[in-house]
């Protein structure tokens, strides 16, 4: 199976990497709860997340960009739940033969979740 | 020091990860062996780093993008020597408020260390 997508609860922790066979590159993003939101001090994020469609629209936004950009697998986690400042709430990891394709893919990937995925966050001050 | 500079022996191994103040993106670059190499089955990649003036363009190099890009940090993995396929020989880690300049910088280095950095590749039959 080339797409993972995966809803945790709270923060993600750090998590096993596969070996993809044919894989020339593998590129990790991480997004994590800054200080700031829109100019405010803030102590956490809370994302709530309409699940299942949340899961099954990046399932699908994944499995379009894989066939499109040529790459080999997308694995995805997404927090639910408070995340405070410094951690991680998103992962996405993109596995290809060459670095080009997955940098594009993973800034339309990103690009269209925050578009597209029912995922909102809401500050929690400080 | 807002840039990190490694020369290592053989295949890169994970190492951890700093939490970077006020970072809202991080972005890692791994580049694995591929088992073939301009359409031939190779075994594995032999690495040659000129040294120190491979680590000074690199250091060199991030700092600029640093700068130019707005980002808040780079690290620099890369191998010397024999590495394996589906080993990793270069791992590029990118901290930055957001996405967009994470991604500009990393793609940019990449292009610019293959140009400009005195590393240079061979194959090893198998």
């Amino acid at each position: 199976m080339s797409v993972q997508v995966q809803i945790v609860e709270g923060p993600l922790v750090p998590t096993p990497r596969r070996k993809i066979e044919g894989a020339g590159a593998l590129v990790e993003f991480e997004g994590i709860v800054r200080g700031q939101e829109e100019g405010r001090a803030i102590a956490a994020l809370e994302y709530q997340v309409y699940e299942p469609m949340a899961s099954r629209e990046l399932v699908r936004l994944a499995e379009e960009l894989i066939a499109r950009h040529g790459v080999i697998e997308m694995s995805v986690e997404h927090s639910r739940g408070s995340v405070r400042v410094g951690e991680c709430s998103f992962r996405l990891r993109v596995w290809a033969k060459h670095r080009k394709e997955a940098l594009a893919a993973m800034d339309e990937f990103i690009d269209r979740m925050k578009r597209d995925v029912p995922i909102w966050k809401s500050a929690v001050g400080q």
